[in-house]
């Protein structure tokens, strides 16, 4: 046995997300028959660093698992890249101690949000950014975005349907970043961990103020009534990747 | 009647090309259809600069078509675009000169061709990029480019199912750009009119030529054997892009 850690960059838009299920096209899946064509058996178990729902992206997800045999970090890449379909490339294979879990061993992870900001969709954009053709006051965000640093109760921010009990988390980093070029917005969050949607949620409250259609700081208010029907909004899944995680 | 001139961009991945056939989502299909809804008849038809193949993406298709009412400029592109599926925008939209034809009043077409260089397929450029893992001599390939520009037969180029006889052609730009921040090359050609399937077969030559499987300047000898066997490839689809048409 010999355990591996593994980063991958996938395009989300046709998985049913991280997560296996019977009957639907999951990047676990096709990562644990990859690995158990490999080995020859049916399937070989992986951890993921997290989920990432239907058509959320991946720029730097991670995986570990117990592999039947040793192989050099270098043909692991390269044999399960032969093994990959197009949308998932495998960025690197490292052999760890067996201790290392990709989901228990991570210390933080950032995520980044590309808003595309034209009157229309553009073609090219529309499976790998989220659409926002409102006018935005950047200055508002990067306001707003001080209130997103730091420890707070992020229970308006969560999609119902999650079971963790604890909503407190911390954000080291919230950014937006203007590019009038691309005519495009990006937000990163660096954080020690994110509930549910809570990405998504974020980037929806953070452009409501931006268009001037809530308070500049009405996060501190959210933070307060822990009440998600108050955050309503959710940002297309499309514009999310989860660009790094951190151990 | 109105005679307009509309200018829109397509992702051509999810079509089966520009041109209308029955039982397939083609571009001209899809426009012919909402100009029908906006005038309720059945469809309207519209002349399209040339065809795309599936998969071929455009950045400035050109279509003519006369409309049976006056709509605004602007109006008839906001129309459009309210009408159009998310892979297709409309950019453009212009009252003409009712002898102005998409197609015929054409006086040259510039297209341009994407090269990911990664060792594998980029999962966010596979479907927007040609992919060429192997080693390119980009001084062999600029080389070769000098050949490229001029008047030439170009029946070595040509995909055999072409029903125009005339095969000669007049290129007056043809570039390649090297851009290693995304690991990418970038073919640029400019010329009076292409043959089927020209530009992917010019790149597939060049990407050979690049490569230093062919000599360098092949092209004055594929010019005189008027023979497509020699010019084997033929660069996929994805990476190709109708950058404008010129009128």
């Amino acid at each position: 046995m010999t355990h591996y850690k593994l980063t991958l960059a996938y395009d989300g838009t046709k998985f049913a997300g991280y997560q296996i299920q019977p009957r639907q096209r999951t990047v676990q899946g096709v990562l644990e028959k990859a690995l158990g064509k490999m080995a020859k058996v049916d399937h070989i178990h992986v951890d993921g660093s997290g989920r990432t729902d239907s058509g959320v992206h991946a720029l730097g997800q991670v995986i570990s698992f117990d592999y039947p045999g040793n192989i050099p970090e270098r043909s692991m890449m390269l044999a399960m890249n032969s093994l990959m379909p197009l949308d998932v490339e495998i960025l690197k294979a490292e052999i760890v101690p067996a201790t290392f879990h990709a989901r228990y061993s991570a210390k933080g992870k950032r995520y980044v949000y590309r808003v595309a900001r034209g009157r229309f969709t553009d073609p090219f954009n529309r499976l790998y950014t989220g659409h926002y053709p409102y006018p935005l006051d950047l200055d508002r965000i990067r306001e707003a975005l001080k209130d997103v640093v730091g420890t707070h109760d992020f229970t308006s921010f969560a999609a119902s349907g999650g079971v963790i009990e604890d909503k407190v988390r911390t954000i080291y980093e919230a950014t937006v970043q203007d590019d009038p070029a691309h005519n495009e917005i990006r937000f990163e969050f660096y954080g020690n961990g994110f509930l549910y949607n809570m990405v998504r949620i974020l980037v929806a409250t953070l452009l409501e103020i931006g268009n001037g259609r809530r308070a500049v700081h009405d996060f501190q208010r959210l933070y307060q009534v822990k009440d998600r029907q108050q955050a309503r909004g959710t940002a297309p899944a499309s514009g999310l990747y989860l660009k790094e995680v951190y151990y």
